[in-house]
């Protein structure tokens, strides 16, 4: 797909598809081969009209009227967002989140494959988190550059993130998964998404 | 306030006031007491403009050309948010992600403090998450109803997480941070925020 048609589809429909994705494992999982849009809705809390939307941005993917086979959206699902492969991924920052992320076996089981941890702090360089050495955020450039790195993980307290985004930003990663509590500032074309469980339990407190 | 102004203010606004809340403690960190909404801006990559008509719709908390009180604007929103006071919220599933959970400070340093955790394992009920004694979900009616709990968190696996909701809808629960990679279909008064790194990491590769 040309660069072109990938940046007309909304940020916000692409971010439904990972959805999508994970409801249409489980459907499988369950034993469903077909499934029709306002059934992939009822899953999702999402509207019919919807899914067909984002789906079409993609050619769509059934006919009306006779639903979608779950084994082929979910392979062309995979492939539009480009999870059809493993990624490699850096976590920078080892403390409390690092070392979470770190042994959390739910990246590997869906294709992302954490293959090297940093921090700067010499009592926990050299130390394990399963089978990974954490190295020093040293030579964190070196590796980097070496394996090509698109995709990396910064869990470092608020005043060390932005300096961590700008290292591995000039190494060539060009999406940032932000666990720090801080927004941060980089070139257009590289992606970042946040998770700070605090700002959900923030926005929900407003409603008790 | 009375609920139905709450209910006025679009949700994705809501949404937006802890990141506010967030730069603004962190700006008073550095010493900074005053700020216009054009700076705030730049620290969280928001426009100025929508910045002032999120914090219009609580009766501005600023003049024109004047800039903001950061040490008063704090204090609104914190109260705007209902996060001037202590949150007890109860954590159910303590396998890894329910682990990583209770043992994060952040969240008591935020106001949010995890008093209860569950498992229906065997092997774990009776060991300590930290302070914590891991209860099993057998007692967990009887301990939400007692200690009229409003906010869990879960974290159990997907196959079990609605049935989780469901029973913690029951006991008066109204708010739910959910790590479980399924959607909850809950009653309207319900707020469900979900969190699932790799449905973000996803978004990400559909660039790569």
């Amino acid at each position: 797909m040309p660069e072109t048609i990938k940046d007309v589809v909304p940020q916000i429909a692409v971010g439904r598809l990972p959805l999508y994705l994970r409801a249409l494992r489980r459907i499988q999982q369950q034993g469903c081969d077909v499934i029709a849009s306002h059934e992939l809705g009822k899953h999702l809390g999402i509207g019919s009209a919807q899914i067909r939307k984002d789906l079409s941005y993609f050619g769509g993917f059934g006919k009306q009227g006779t639903g979608y086979s779950v084994a082929i959206l979910i392979e062309q699902l995979s492939a539009v967002l480009a999870v059809d492969q493993t990624w490699s991924v850096a976590v920078i920052g080892a403390g409390n989140i690092g070392t979470a992320i770190s042994k959390y076996e739910g990246f590997t089981q869906r294709g992302f494959h954490i293959c090297w941890v940093f921090d700067s702090h010499p009592d926990v360089i050299g130390t394990r988190m399963g089978d990974i050495v954490v190295q020093s955020t040293e030579v964190l450039e070196r590796t980097l550059c070496r394996h090509k790195i698109q995709i990396v993980m910064i869990a470092v307290p608020a005043g060390e993130a932005q300096q961590i985004a700008d290292r591995v930003i000039a190494c060539g990663v060009c999406a940032i998964l932000n666990y720090a509590p801080i927004h941060l500032h980089v070139p257009d074309y590289v992606k970042v998404q946040y998770i700070d469980p605090i700002v959900h339990l923030q926005s929900m407190t407003y409603y008790l």
